[in-house]
């Protein structure tokens, strides 16, 4: 099977990672005056949190795009999606972790990816208080802080109970079905884990910080740019359930970090 | 009972505070520096990590502390302890999430407490790489970057599983003992939990950026701030748990943070 990426001219493919990281600047400068200006937060009718700056920040990067691609897809957390039907869509959750932002935590972040015909092309996380950022793009790297990340996988007799796991809340594999079993038998398995929040369990995981990452029942765009972040950083990416909830949309779940600590974790799932 | 602490004049406690927030800058210091220079990182027999940052500095306070309190006790999670029978304990856990602190990952801190007579008096979180400290004293208040801080209480009807809590690894909960089910329990009741380094988490709880926190099976060191910290913010500090392990030490169990949260959570244990 070919690649549909491969038909894409590397430098389009670097003009497109080129604008995705000017977005993530944007965003960054845009949360940072927010933070020092103050901005206002309320509770979406799921009782998650949304701000002004979750809402302003995909604002200005939808015109960004729509400025320089305007023939591609938008599809963020905040605002209904366009051109929906485009092959090239860029995919963003203006900050992930808003719960942690609107309280002050620093582990918050921005998740940018564009993907073609369903497959992610560019990928970036940005932690605009760690002043922290990832990024790839299909054949070009990926990059922490602009160094390049070489994931190293684990030896089967270093998955001794010292792997050091992050995973969702437990609340992520009971809100669209009855999978808390699974988190319970993760949290048995590798009992050097930590419940970080998205973007930053992300982070971790693509840089090598932790050996893997184990995400359930989540939107497109909390895992818009990781799939590209680990395989381009040697890693691995799994998929393991996507299914459709009525009156949400499409969720995912995917364990992703070092390739046969993520088979052992994926195993789990089938 | 009369307050063993209430003995000592406020003055006093003020120089044990100014002494205690000198110790932090230091060693927020000395980390910083390691941080660019680089530093060694190995292996404690129990597979936890040590660096040479973690002696260093534990090291460095001693040195300041012995200069001008000789007569008061030291212990610390690197080094043997001081003047053990004295009844001012200094209490030291230099770099806390010391494998975060290897890996890169900022949510790394410094712990620091006085107590008096198994009393706390004086407590210091610092994380470098955040920027951000808090720091109370026995009758002079909790304090964020400088600012005071008041804990808010939450009603019973707010715990609906939107309330937030932090609470350690599960396998804290199963290393000295059979207590994983309350950690299972704990994440069911409360969905919208998080795991992180003991020393942010407590920081959250400190600050109210989280509801309550749950340790468990953790050392003086670990718990030496928190208990002035969330008192002195007009939280509820817990304990409970306390036992003795051969070879070990004591450890703690404890649960702070909102008064009315905090109690319905050390039901669990009793």
């Amino acid at each position: 099977m070919t690649d549909n990426r491969s038909r894409i001219a590397p430098a389009e493919i670097e003009r497109f990672l080129k604008h995705a990281l000017a977005l993530a600047d944007e965003a960054r400068k845009n949360i940072l005056a927010a933070q020092r200006s103050g901005f206002s937060v309320k509770r979406k009718p799921d009782k998650s949190f949304v701000t002004s700056v979750d809402v302003a920040v995909e604002q200005r990067l939808r015109e960004l795009i729509g400025v320089q691609f305007p023939e591609h897809g938008i599809l963020g957390e905040e605002l209904p999606a366009a051109n929906a039907d485009a092959p090239f869509q860029w995919i963003l959750d203006p900050v992930d972790g808003t719960e942690d932002f609107a309280h002050g935590i620093p582990n918050f972040g921005v998740i940018l990816g564009l993907h073609y015909q369903g497959t992610p092309l560019v990928g970036v996380i940005d932690h605009p208080l760690l002043d922290l950022r990832v990024h790839a793009a299909y054949g070009l790297g990926a990059y922490r802080n602009g160094e390049r990340i070489r994931l190293t996988d684990l030896a089967p007799e270093e998955i001794d109970g010292t792997e050091r796991i992050t995973l969702c809340a437990r609340a992520n594999f009971t809100r669209h079905g009855d999978d808390g079993h699974i988190f319970d038998a993760i949290v048995r398995a590798h009992p050097n884990h930590r419940i970080y929040r998205t973007c930053l369990a992300h982070t971790l995981a693509v840089t090598g910080a932790v050996d893997a990452m184990i995400e359930y029942g989540d939107r497109i765009w909390d895992l818009a740019a990781s799939q590209i972040l680990v395989e381009e950083a040697g890693g691995r990416y799994r998929c393991v359930r996507e299914w459709d909830i009525p009156d949400v949309g499409k969720v995912y779940g995917a364990v992703f970090g070092k390739p046969t600590l993520v088979d052992r974790i994926a195993e789990r799932f089938f």
